[in-house]
């Protein structure tokens, strides 16, 4: 059997034990993982520089360089967000109906582990950690499958976390991890229906791409973000300077971030040049449609092609509307309904934003880097969704959860 | 542009004038098309005659030719269920969750439709109807690809509908039919990501199966049924074997019908005699394990095929178990995570079967026929899942829904 297939089974297996542990175990299993991690960083950290030396001789850039470093204070950070995971509620068991029929037959419906869950994402070490301890912690099994360039620092990981759990009641076989690189791996667990019950891609669009175009296991998908903020007739200028400039420039490489800027026109006349000048002043490259030129000509010119890009940089598009359905049509053309926000004191235009736009999350008045499960208070995050089924927007641990209905007569039959 | 794409195209921009209608509004347009069902009875009920012509002429066997054959009577039934989706809540506006994080923002949690969803189905005209009208009461658009030997009655029926459509606020385009026989256009619609939110599939398990292997859209698995109902040592023999009678024979061609039967061997060496006879006067052919057949002799022999196979007939595996545990491992090895019993008395041995067994309902001294929409008091059933994403079990409207979060601020940015 493969490597895949056969840590798939065997995590399989020990997601039918952890079903049945308690909140307590699972608990105490974290804490030790947290601990371990600590306890063991110095083998982590040896491992981990082997990883760095290949990346550097292999010339990767250094943004990459930098998400595959770990430190002691690092490791530290990582430590601390599983002991947060343990202060959390633990869905699993929770009553989300109950009702009597008239025939007597009690109907409960509770939260359950969706069983095996399969991760695949980039060299980040720092995601081996904090997926394998949400999906433990809401009593699944895991199958890691992260980037080649941290197979090392993953490696140590791993042994370190699942001797952790050998102390436990968690089994170890819960914790999984395919060290095979090659990308046949990948294709066999997308796949893998009967053993796996979930897949949730984490990284970029590409990765996320290859997982939804062709996994026949379900697919969480976890997406690509072109979020707008809409500047509204009726928006007041120091707010709308502040939500824009937050937006696109707090932090431009996620994918809560803004790419395009769309003002009223009203508004554009009175105010696009002070605007642009603040994004000039902490160099965000601009492109604008061709009456945000005539207002600012300095801006370079934007394109269709433009308006479809996920930047993740300090570049911004700013397209001048006429009203809110040109603006409305421009977000259902190119957003990725993740996060979409408009300034505005208008009552009714902001009641036809919120109501009307086709997204996980959609704002009045509020940057869209607010798109976060700590943020919305979940106090975690495995991703945030842009599909439609299962979850949308910000996932925290109910999000790897399923339902079971549980039902219980005296003999009843159907008639 | 293909008639797949053309339509879905059509259905999306409807999707979003649906989306704003009301519940009178929707409500109003159901009313329309159940009167139109009748008023145009005639004309279906022609169409009806072609399709069964055709049928006939090709062969089609008798009960393929029930399925797909109209009445007055069925669709005065017909057009009945359409008037009880009318009565059923709107699930869309829903408000799920709403709290205030400490910064001010202000976080509702609320249903909206999916959007657009595709259903792919048999020859059968009722669920024509049936699937049209609750993805439209629950604000979705909807693409129906049915059975080719169908095809008359679809036609005729959607044309009927769409016409009333268009005398009420819903666009007559949310509504569509894709006529294209070919298997191509079910390809087309798997693929259609950014058209169609989600696929449902409804139908045989190589359909299914066919929706589940090929899909880029997100799907929804409406599944088969191995169900198993597990005698404990502590079961009372005549509730026994009423379920098991129950379960096995009132419906035996659908999905949680049972399929084998688990007794435990201190219950076979006293009753399984009497149940294999009970069984035998109701013509259910019978294939046993050794131990089965020892006790008794006359029945045939159980394979591991036999215990994978969804008969949806008069046919019943009885396995003779040595204790619950072994029962356990039966259920996981050969069932579909549908739904599955246990007959007790014993509430140590009830209480793990219920948290052990993975399935979208478990059951205590109940027949698994009851898993159904209807008979959980849904009042409608778009299918039963069998997967543990977004919906398990029997779906309702609510399974029709995706969310959305709605976040009002005050010109909050993240620091």
């Amino acid at each position: 059997m493969s490597e895949v297939k056969t840590k798939a089974s065997s995590a399989k297996k020990a997601a039918a034990v952890l079903n049945r542990l308690t909140t307590a175990q699972k608990n105490e299993a974290l804490l030790l993982m947290a601990d371990a991690l600590i306890a063991e960083q110095d083998t982590i950290l040896i491992a981990n520089e082997e990883d760095l030396a290949r990346g550097r001789e292999q010339g990767t850039s250094s943004s990459l360089l930098d998400r595959l470093k770990l430190t002691p204070a690092r490791l530290n950070d990582i430590a601390e967000a599983v002991r947060q995971i343990v202060e959390l509620p633990d869905p699993v068991g929770d009553l989300l109906e109950t009702y009597e029929r008239p025939n007597g037959l009690f109907i409960e419906k509770r939260r359950v582990p969706l069983g095996v869950i399969g991760i695949i994402y980039e060299a980040r070490p720092n995601v081996t950690v904090d997926a394998a301890t949400l999906c433990l912690k809401s009593g699944n099994a895991v199958v890691l499958r992260g980037g080649s360039a941290a197979i090392s620092s993953n490696r140590s990981i791993i042994a370190v976390l699942r001797e952790a759990l050998s102390r436990s009641a968690i089994p170890a076989d819960a914790l999984q991890l395919i060290e095979d690189s090659n990308r046949s791996s990948v294709d066999e667990m997308l796949k893998l229906n009967g053993l796996l019950d979930v897949i949730i891609p984490r990284g970029g669009a590409s990765l996320i791409q290859n997982v939804v175009q062709n996994a026949t296991v379900p697919v969480i998908e976890t997406g690509a973000g072109i979020c707008h903020t809409y500047v509204d007739e009726s928006g007041q200028y120091a707010m709308a300077e502040a939500i824009a400039v937050n937006a696109k420039a707090q932090r431009p490489s996620v994918c809560n971030s803004m790419e395009t800027l769309l003002v009223h026109e009203s508004f554009a006349r009175l105010h696009l040049n002070a605007l642009a000048n603040k994004f000039r002043e902490i160099n965000v490259e601009l492109k604008g449609c061709g009456i945000a030129r005539d207002i600012v000509p300095w801006i370079n010119s934007a394109t269709d092609e433009n308006y479809a890009t996920e930047y993740n940089d300090y570049i911004l598009n700013i397209k001048v509307v006429k009203d809110l359905d040109e603006a409305l049509e421009h977000i259902q053309k190119f957003g990725t309904r993740h996060s979409e926000c408009i300034v505005t004191e208008n009552e009714a235009n902001a009641e036809r934003f919120l109501q009307e736009v086709d997204a996980a999350a959609v704002y009045r008045n509020a940057s869209t880097r607010f798109t976060d499960g700590f943020e919305f208070g979940f106090g975690a995050e495995i991703g945030i969704s842009t599909q439609k089924l299962h979850a949308r927007g910000p996932m925290g641990l109910p999000a790897l959860t399923s339902t079971k209905y549980r039902v219980v007569g005296s003999g009843q039959i159907r008639s």
